[in-house]
């Protein structure tokens, strides 16, 4: 008989919340990442094409951290059609000591939303200028929305664009963000027109073709990207990752096959074995940051295991202290 | 807002049982694996050498077959000192059409061994001969049991001979099974002995080297071969594959890499690349079953995630039948 406990998504979302205590466990978390003997092994990949459906099963174990997740994320694309959501998931929080099952948490996503876009927090704090006032986003999805979010937790946001093929749909998340965040924010149809000036640039679409390009790009600017993380998608101009003064991957052996940097590779521009900085490095101090306040830096993240490690054990810490959730014994 | 059933191990205990059922179940199961476009991605692993412990996630979808499982396999062999069990799990069913959640089987393992057991009885039926009454079973744990069980489904079994490394334990195993089965069952303590004149032999010890001689081998006998799933794991002496009549593999291409079929090819007796049969193909007539009733035949079983996708929809679909679990909304 083993005893865990089971949380829902209305239970997360009552007890976990994009904040700075979830900002300083993905930093611990890339961190970890960097600087310890963590085990993370290939992403287990299901295709249903039938059913234009795919299933991805992340884990990691991270030394010193008590659980591990198994996180399983289901996309299935003609689920709209059903008038279900395309995307979902749950994770499974088991013992790093015993291999028992600790917790069940039915996120339906929330809880990777969260570690995304606390990564995006954390890459901004180390990578962009203090001073960063102007932020634009590319997408307007919860993702766009969170990205956003979690830069006003670390830089003094006061302005922000954003932008989405569909611009009544800028306009709107442009709308909902002034009233949640209360600072200025306004949906544009010119991408080149979107990041003029900007501080901090994020990209969270899921577009399979670069919607930036390098000469657009100007000093002091740093560019978040996001949307990609599959070998398809792409957002940057491959020439952006040659070009930049300081590239940092979320893990590096991921974004050499999926992140935005693969694309540098197969165009040419960058040699495969290029030794980047890993995020975790740069927080850990053994590898440097921006260089200069008139440098463009990149952040690729592909999205790590060892996040979801974080996040599921920072969600049962705290559902232990708030006595949330369903005990149950099997 | 997803619906979803939790189906405890006491639950699935009431609802599944080792049948001729869960036989047909696991029947169907091999044969969609020779004969359908089945998806099964490669075993994700994670290894915690800290607390001597590992972890397997396996799932398969089966074209047909309307859910599919994720199954999560943790062992943590240091866990008898802090008296938990080694070995443990649950199952997640997800809908082959939305991705959906539909059931979380808390079944601490317990399905695997009925599927793992059923597995035997499959294999059985198609490869001993049908007069078949004596059965010699190496190893007294739970799947050890479970075999001889299995045999008595499929088979006129009147006999059997339980051969373990510590004789005590393969006499309790006996009594036992004396009782359960109504069948003479004896405890053994020489493994030449034990096979001799059986018609069908099961292993299903963690044994690292072989612990049963080619040499030992009389005409007709069937040999099922379940404890390896895993590299490292070998029951049978490699050259019995090179001098069997017919070899059969649960899945050729686990069984080069993780079974007996893979000490052949290590030990040279064996081309890497040989044609073997799947017993899916024999259930499904495509491939030739015991060719005489002189033959010696062998079923290497190494574990299929499709085998566990259909005990997982059958567990199911028996609950959804007898109203049994507790739904759950997230």
């Amino acid at each position: 008989m083993s005893r865990m406990t089971i949380l829902t998504e209305a239970d997360l979302r009552t007890i976990v919340s994009l904040d700075l205590d979830a900002v300083a466990c993905m930093e611990a978390a890339f961190e970890a990442l960097a600087t310890r003997a963590v085990a993370m092994p290939p992403i287990l990949r299901l295709d249903i094409p039938e059913y234009r459906g795919e299933v991805d099963v992340k884990t990691a174990y991270v030394p010193g951290i008590d659980g591990f997740a198994i996180k399983i994320s289901p996309g299935f694309f003609d689920n709209p059609k059903l008038g279900l959501p395309s995307v979902n998931g749950m994770m499974v929080l088991l013992s790093s000591r015993t291999g028992l099952v600790e917790a069940l948490l039915l996120d339906n996503g929330y809880l990777t939303d969260v570690r995304t876009a606390a990564a995006g927090a954390v890459a901004a704090r180390h990578l962009s200028r203090p001073e960063s006032r102007v932020a634009a986003i590319f997408g307007a999805g919860v993702q766009a929305r969170l990205q956003l979010e979690a830069l006003t937790l670390v830089r003094p946001m006061t302005h922000a664009r954003i932008w989405a093929r569909d611009t009544a749909k800028a306009q709107q998340a442009a709308r909902e963000l002034t009233d949640k965040l209360g600072i200025a924010v306004s949906g544009v149809s010119d991408a080149k027109e979107a990041i003029r000036d900007a501080d901090i640039v994020v990209t969270t679409t899921p577009s399979t073709e670069p919607i930036l390009q390098s000469t657009w790009l100007q000093p002091g600017q740093h560019i978040t990207a996001m949307g990609s993380d599959a070998e398809h998608k792409n957002e940057l101009d491959p020439a952006m990752i040659a070009n930049a003064d300081l590239y940092v991957a979320d893990s590096l052996k991921q974004t050499r096959r999926l992140g935005e940097l693969h694309h540098a590779i197969e165009a040419g521009l960058v040699e495969a074995d290029t030794g980047f900085s890993e995020l975790g490095s740069v927080i850990a101090g053994s590898a440097r940051g921006r260089p200069s306040p008139d440098a463009i830096t990149i952040a690729d993240l592909t999205g790590t295991g060892v996040q979801d490690t974080a996040i599921a054990t920072f969600a049962r810490d705290r559902a232990i202290r708030a006595n949330a959730g369903t005990n149950f014994e099997s």
